[in-house]
């Protein structure tokens, strides 16, 4: 007999919407259509790999649009290079998905690729599932050899730093699950700082040259610098006066309040960083010259796994990790 | 105030449970732990990436044991490099699990390292997440430059092999989904080729220099070769009398039976390789040398996407795509 082979059979989800949407590297040999995708890794350079699940229900609240999620989650995997201080290149899609909803995997790559064509990141390859609602993005980008940044390089004395405001994706998630109220421009700044991060890619590139640790604050500042001090058996003295605050935060909690979310809230995906004393001047040149702010928050102490906190009063019982749902 | 850092919390499952249990290459200059993994590829060669999920009640029938459900995630990650001919060396685990359940995860991390270390397989991060059970593993190996396998290099007059025998995973399923009654060494052997499939990488690798195009059959032979005839812009001619059954096979269905179900069921992770005339009789002699058997069963042909198939009669309404549920 004859059979004349189908071709709608063959088109993966992946394939179907997501092929003709990703821009081109020059370094990727095959991407997507294959078994596995082929690719070039540059010379003198090691991989950066990093990779991190949205679930419906714990990592978004309702209401979040697929056009968020597909955003959120290759933001939060651009993070992750952003804290090593890679530059991204290739990503891996694997979408577990109810049902193959055309309208919503439209939106859902739309907000994808808005990211990925920001970072030229390729996508090369990917896996589409039918199920509870899970999206898993895996990301490779590239550091000079022994340039990468890590958590375990801080030393006593040096200085520690953010790169924004914290607390806002905190309040943005009260907004979103209706435990604190907000309107209008406020309401739609809260929930922008949750569900569209920033990754800060170009900062982490930039600090290979300064930082001597960093990490990404995704579960809290107080969460993640504690990891960044086990990492490299150290302790930190950190004012929480000198914490940047959004004029969002300010006007809408008592300032104390405002310094605890900030402390303990997470997916702000800002960078913490550390630096010698005597790097800290030519990294404030340099941020200068690149018009970006970062902020000293406090400095590393020999107190060790121990964060001495100063500027804010009353119990902080939740040391991050606010898991939604 | 002194918050003293609590050494619990920062550990997540993938910490807790796997960091320990994985082999060390000298390739990885830091795993788990930090926001991503720092690797090192080898010169002259080209990165291979696949990604592949496992869903509860998709992919995996009921009763199918944690440690099955480690094997088989990596299993098919591996299958897809094999097809690629390509050397393993890394893997990230994201896995979405429904509670912390220490019993549940020490079997499937038990499933999971046997066939990483049979593989030299290092994990190198991960993300563990809570929701609906749902198991990612995101695999890299290496190929020498320009060396790796792809579907797209069939020619008219190529001859087409697998790796072995066909259908057996097709009857498993049917046995674990109670569609079929098998007992005793009848059931486990069948059940085994489920959830158990040999990842062909050690023949992958030696098909580098042979095969001028290969594939992995997951969702069926002809649906595979489907996939590789699109790719290389040919048709074929498959024999379908030429196809290896095992004894299980055979002694279970009648012969067109068996045959339709070889030719359609997937899950059996043998590959599907051409190779070209004049290569043929150095394969062999090479596939003899490593005590391997393959099995010819067709050639490529310029009738565009046609498979024209002898020795089976009967309709063949579903090409491969079996998913589970």
């Amino acid at each position: 007999m004859n059979l004349h082979i189908q071709k709608k059979a063959e088109f993966s989800l992946i394939d179907q919407f997501f092929k003709k949407k990703t821009l081109m590297r020059a370094d990727v040999s095959l991407g997507i259509g294959d078994d596995a995708a082929l690719l070039t890794v540059p010379a003198d350079h090691e991989l950066v790999m990093a990779v991190d699940t949205l679930v419906e229900g714990v990592h978004f609240p309702p209401h979040t649009t697929p056009q968020e999620i597909g955003y959120k989650a290759l933001a939060v995997n651009l993070s992750d290079l952003a804290a090593m201080g890679a530059t991204p290149a290739w990503m891996l899609l694997a979408a577990t998905l109810p049902s193959a909803d055309k309208e919503w995997i439209e939106q859902f790559s739309a907000g994808l690729f808005e990211l990925a064509q920001s970072f030229n990141v390729q996508l090369v390859g990917g896996d589409s599932t039918r199920g509870p609602l899970t999206v898993t993005v895996q990301i490779t980008g590239f550091v000079p050899t022994h340039k990468a940044l890590c958590r375990h390089g801080a030393k006593v004395g040096d200085k520690i730093y953010v790169s924004g405001p914290l607390g806002d994706a905190g309040l943005g998630l009260q907004v979103a699950t209706g435990k604190w109220q907000l309107s209008g421009v406020d309401k739609a700044q809260a929930l922008q700082r949750l569900n569209r991060p920033f990754p800060r890619v170009h900062l982490g590139i930039l600090l290979r040259e300064y930082a001597s640790s960093a990490i990404d604050i995704s579960d809290g500042l107080l969460a993640d610098l504690g990891h960044l001090l086990t990492a490299s058996r150290v302790g930190a003295y950190v004012d929480a006066e000198q914490l940047p605050l959004s004029n969002l935060l300010c006007r809408t909690l008592a300032l104390n309040e405002a310094r605890k979310l900030a402390l303990t809230a997470g997916d702000d995906y800002e960078l913490c960083f550390t630096v010698a004393p005597a790097k800290e001047s030519a990294l404030l040149e340099q941020l200068a010259r690149e018009n970006i702010t970062c902020y000293c928050i406090g400095e590393i102490t020999d107190h060790l796994e121990t964060i001495n906190l100063h500027g804010v009063t009353g119990s902080l019982d939740q040391l991050g990790f606010t898991h939604w749902g």
